[in-house]
């Protein structure tokens, strides 16, 4: 992959984030509000636009930046010594930015006040195992994904997170960039803002895990050049 | 991608288009008539064929005409100089025919009065705003992917439809021709014809800003010929 | 595609086919009977599966026998002088038979009476034009990839039928020997034998259009090798 | 495919087993909880998430292990001498002891006691005849993917299984180890431990078919090396 220079790489990441986040947001509200109160059929029509929009920018804006859209997998990278650590900042802070601003999107579309702050408690030691195992999940599904079948990544994870939606208990946030951008939409996909700092711990802790797997299960030497 | 004579690229775009709008009606009409009263069994029954559809056509007749059925996508290629402007109404006016003889066709198999004008209002800033996201998104998809994975293309619009559908409130045209067309049936997916022009000049706009951001993130000299 | 003796091609022929209508009959019941009595979730769980399954056993029994497990599919080919016309008549027995004990198999897993007959009345014009524009939709799909995405085709014809059972008012047959079969089940997916044989003239109109619709669309000498 | 060391392999098959019953059960328990007493809408939950998972799981962990997470897939694989003899007790049992850690896992996720007996009866001929067709058909999707599309195996599994859970009136185990760990939980996805026996005799009956069928279907002068 040739290396675009950092201004577009950010453009691409911050811009990817809204995406994500109008996507979350947008369809949680959307599904929320012709469920009939059915919760299932709710989370049905939030899973599938978010799974579905990530195959898409991942598609799209991964030759440009990566497609991170996610701090926990910049720094995962950056662990790994496969991506340079002076752009992990500009990196996270595009994330956040562009997530912010993908709530805000979804907002107007909807008709709703733009600024929002959640109400809804998520919290505990089951949600935050939940999101420890999530994101484990998504960094092993990317690493080993670009170890031997690159052009799959995109499928992969789009799928694993609409997996990941019904079987975590926490409906898998699995991101600290869309932790806090979630933290700022009283809707469907919210977060009460005191739970973010534990749910970006535990999703931290998965990290670390799945890079410490991942060393065990495609070693260095047999990696392919994605 | 060789390049077929016009008559035969414009078989295809009005073929296409009448599929498309032959799936978007039709299952309109099967999803509303069948879900109980549930919007959102309603809109998921017309969200998966509409996704699975686009990504059939596009594969099916992509390489004869470029499978646009959107006079956006049309303008956007002329706009970037990558398409014949002597082509861009014709290949219009295509669209637009194909799309009414979708329409008539689901009416037709369903045994409803064939010519009909839609009642339901959509309209006012926030669904305008949802149309040009909805439309800027579309072009971002169209043009990434070609850039980098052309073979992709399919199956991210497809899915990029499928997650545009719940999370703009608009539930995403994103199309003038779809928009003509869908005002021409008073079911599901029906739109008054009073909020047509406006549906279309937000289409437009979102069209014109992803042909900037385009040009920032994929520039000429790193494309790939698709 | 190097060619298998006729007896193993036969062998492919039936077995596909009889998982396609295990799948189609099997989850009708299935679906019909937890659905609640909401036909959009009855026809959402006959749907998935059978979209799903056409795109296994085309991956799976494409290169043994060009998965057809469809008379018109079959006619279509030798019309177009790519399938031997001494081999017409054992396929489409192969693809009945098949078709039949697919039938009881998912009668005999739901624990119903092996041998029945539909009392589902589908009959009348819109639901024979929907018929020919479903079969008609269905070659162009198989006609258009194998020109030119030949591994894509499997995925294509699973995503179409995944749309036609919602645009098509009549749930898109498109397949003689599947209807055939279906009238053997008075279950979700029956079809009353008095129906029978206007569908299926319907769908031979649909593949004679399509036909000579590829013709236009795909001229020979742009054919790609399958 | 190179060979990894055997205690990676197991790593990998441990894993990827643990993953696809966190899945298996978690999407269930949540689905189950949140469907509102529709039990279509609850399958429909437990279906998407378990089919999405097995796509990410073989496309990640097949070039370490092979991806069986299958004591079927195993023993199937050692008969067609496609497999080491020795491994086979070993991947067996590491496929048993992810599943079990996997159930586990569900449980700590949404706040149940960790141990449990299932306490929903599953038996009688039609669903044995249903896990025996099951199985053959996992088996051919394996066989038939291996032997001519290998990249497509993820897909054509998960799309498979997708299928299975509602044609088959089981619900489509299909895998011993997933059939033992499910015993483990009294949750929508259990099954009572005295019905795992014949489950398993079931399986393993369609398996030795499966491997009758696959010997007619793809003759191994034909095979491709996966």
């Amino acid at each position: 992959m040739s290396k675009a220079p950092l201004s577009r790489r950010l453009f691409a990441e911050a811009l990817g984030s809204a995406f994500l986040l109008a996507a979350v947001v947008g369809s949680g509200i959307m599904a929320d509000s012709i469920a009939g109160g059915n919760v299932a059929l709710a989370l049905l029509g939030n899973t599938l636009p978010t799974g579905a929009m990530l195959v898409v920018l991942i598609l799209v804006f991964g030759p440009v930046s990566g497609a991170h859209f996610n701090p926990a997998v910049t720094l995962a990278f950056a662990l790994r010594g496969e991506f340079d650590r002076g752009d992990v900042f500009p990196y996270i802070a595009a994330q956040i930015i562009g997530g912010v601003i993908g709530v805000l999107a979804a907002h107007a579309m909807f008709d709703l006040p733009l600024i929002q702050l959640s109400m809804k408690i998520r919290s505990g030691p089951p949600q935050w195992f939940a999101e420890t195992v999530a994101t484990f999940g998504l960094l092993l599904t990317i690493f080993g994904g670009l170890a031997r079948a690159p052009m799959a990544v995109p499928y992969a994870v789009g799928l694993y997170i609409t997996a990941a939606y019904w079987f975590t208990a926490s409906t898998s946030f699995a991101n600290p960039a869309v932790t806090i951008a979630r933290a700022l939409s009283d809707t469907f996909a919210g977060i009460a803002p005191a739970g973010v700092p534990a749910f970006i711990l535990a999703q931290l802790a998965g990290m670390l895990v799945a890079v410490a797997a991942a060393r065990l299960l495609w070693p260095r030497e047999n990696a392919v050049a994605a």
